[in-house]
């Protein structure tokens, strides 16, 4: 097992990282003085693929609640919290309590809000099963629910005790959930180095062939990346926007597309679309443009959108949480690894972006 | 004006505290660096009589907007956060917006947990227009509200970025507001020292004649001494706890009479509760029991309790959040000043101080 250290401010975590590291979670728990009162929210698909697994955390010296959820973006709101705080309560858990997550990225988003707000936060462990949650949400301590259309706009900042990731998990994923988490690997491939870039570019068959190596080292350099930055900027007042790179678009296109389309698919359409506009207001020559479009269009075949309202994007996009009062605010590409923040565009740029982004796609 | 500083570790505040301060609210905002789209959530009742102050807020300059909540224990649920978010995103507010909480202990528990919450945490101000907000729930950071039976279960620790005191206020409340201040100021008598325990015990009937000097003067100590502990405390985990005095068994109290009694009168009783339970288990002798009965029962012509259910308040006292599992844990009282933590009892005592301190009462 691989452990990688997040330096945040106050309440430094581990990421432990290794094949079957679940058989391992009580043992972690063990080691570290938090409370032995388990409370887990567990995505139902995960809990009917690794049963035995999961039922082997409740032992006969503590409180161990399996508490199931179905994990659809629907389900991401605040009456699966209202339903967690029952239980809770109908259990008597108290202060001393371990809110455990176990899936992906909506149950850790849903059961780290509940612990964050539970009784004003209870501990936190995040045990992501998705390529997806692995090397994006479950890291750096975003919590939060939709409310009504908008993504995430209810919320806390609430940093887990630790974060166990088992790659196993990864197996019984469907392709288009390794697209997913492949989406986020290339926005970290942006963003960090040319070395990186050149690695995934040339492995992203690897990614769908879920060959463990390449698996485990790109995990790893994702997390050890976005560990940094929010280390850096725990409540996103600046550095830490650069994770946004593709993210206003792609937030816009997902709910636009009603959620038919993936997160991490979404983004990668959203990053398209920042390329086309980066190169639009002459941020980067026709040979960058062309360098980022074919490591993009290798996921072509994972995606379809088959038509899209771009007005209607657009209008998703302003309500954006990143947005000072409807003005748009992009994350832009310089070069690999350079980035520029807090770009705003008219909406003109915007849809031109849109349209090409998803043209790529169609 | 008199200002107290807070000394929270990375987020110090000040309080400020005076007569007609409200005036100078804009003021205070330009001087700190903090968004100008204001969002006030106003009591209503503080409304319809504060109308002209509060509309000075509005300028051409910036948003406003005055949202108006009736403050009853009835609305310190989710549905009402709910209707706070729906109104923000409605007017489009977005990161750089400052919530102000306008009213008493409900209005700030509620606008306090929506500014945490909404997009993962706007900045707030807090100004309590009652006596028991201004001393109590305004400084320290608690927000939260009901869930179902359940009082305070769902919240955050968040602080302000300052608050403001405007003891004019305070001459429109009904005398069972002042009781209720008068509630936690006694609390604050007993945990502070001897000096101000018999200054409160001389002039408790110049607290409900308002007078200014007393007034102003039982404000900033009981301030200065919650500042304290919370600063050293924030997240109570220990030295926090003693603010609790009276409070397991006033919470209880107070739900089983379904909020008829107001909280700091209920938080008499419970210290009366919590006195006869110190005399029960040997804490104190005959003669300190007399003495902090005396001061108690000094409020007795404003407190009425016809009849309660015991074991309901009992039952209601295990669910209390600084419990593990249902074992009740409470302050007791050694000596003006030396507090006892976490001390347990088991339901025959609970039930006889409940018993006794109800009685004093009636």
């Amino acid at each position: 097992m691989a452990k990688i250290k997040v330096q945040i401010e106050n309440s430094p975590y581990d990421v432990i990282i290794g094949k079957h590291s679940f058989s391992k979670l009580t043992a972690e728990i063990k080691k570290r003085n938090i409370p032995k009162n388990l409370f887990c929210v567990v995505d139902e698909k995960v809990y009917k693929l690794y049963r035995k697994e999961i039922l082997q955390l409740k032992t006969k010296n503590r409180e161990t609640t399996i508490f199931r959820l179905p994990a659809s973006e629907q389900s991401k709101d605040l009456t699966s919290i209202q339903k967690i705080y029952s239980r809770l309560l109908k259990e008597k858990y108290g202060r001393d309590t371990t809110i455990i997550a176990i899936g992906g990225g909506v149950i850790g988003d849903v059961a780290g809000f509940a612990a964050a707000t539970y009784m004003r936060g209870v501990q936190l462990i995040q045990v992501p099963t998705t390529l997806l949650a692995a090397v994006d949400s479950s890291i750096g301590g975003k919590t939060g629910v939709n409310f009504f259309d908008t993504k995430n706009i209810i919320g806390a900042f609430y940093q887990p005790n630790f974060v166990l990731v088992d790659t196993a998990f990864f197996n019984t994923l469907p392709k288009e959930e390794i697209l997913s988490g492949l989406g986020e690997i290339i926005k970290y491939a942006f963003l960090t180095n040319e070395k990186l870039f050149a690695y995934l570019n040339k492995n992203i068959n690897e990614v769908f062939a879920l060959n463990p190596y390449v698996i485990r080292k790109l995990v790893s350099e994702s997390i050890m990346f976005k560990g940094n930055v929010v280390a850096e900027d725990e409540k996103e007042s600046g550095l830490r926007k650069i994770l946004n790179l593709g993210h206003t678009f792609g937030h816009g296109i997902e709910v636009e597309q009603d959620y038919k389309l993936k997160h991490g698919a979404a983004v990668i359409v959203g990053i398209a679309s920042s390329v086309f506009l980066s190169r639009r207001i002459g941020l980067i020559t026709e040979e960058l443009f062309q360098k980022y479009i074919s490591i993009l269009i290798q996921t072509k075949d994972w995606i379809k959108i088959e038509s899209a309202n771009l007005n209607k994007i657009y209008k998703i996009m302003q309500r954006d949480k990143k947005n000072r009062l409807g003005e748009i605010r992009l994350v832009l590409i310089k070069d690999v690894g350079k980035l520029l923040l807090d770009v705003t565009a008219g909406k003109r740029e915007i849809l031109f972006a849109l349209e090409n982004g998803i043209k790529l796609f169609r």
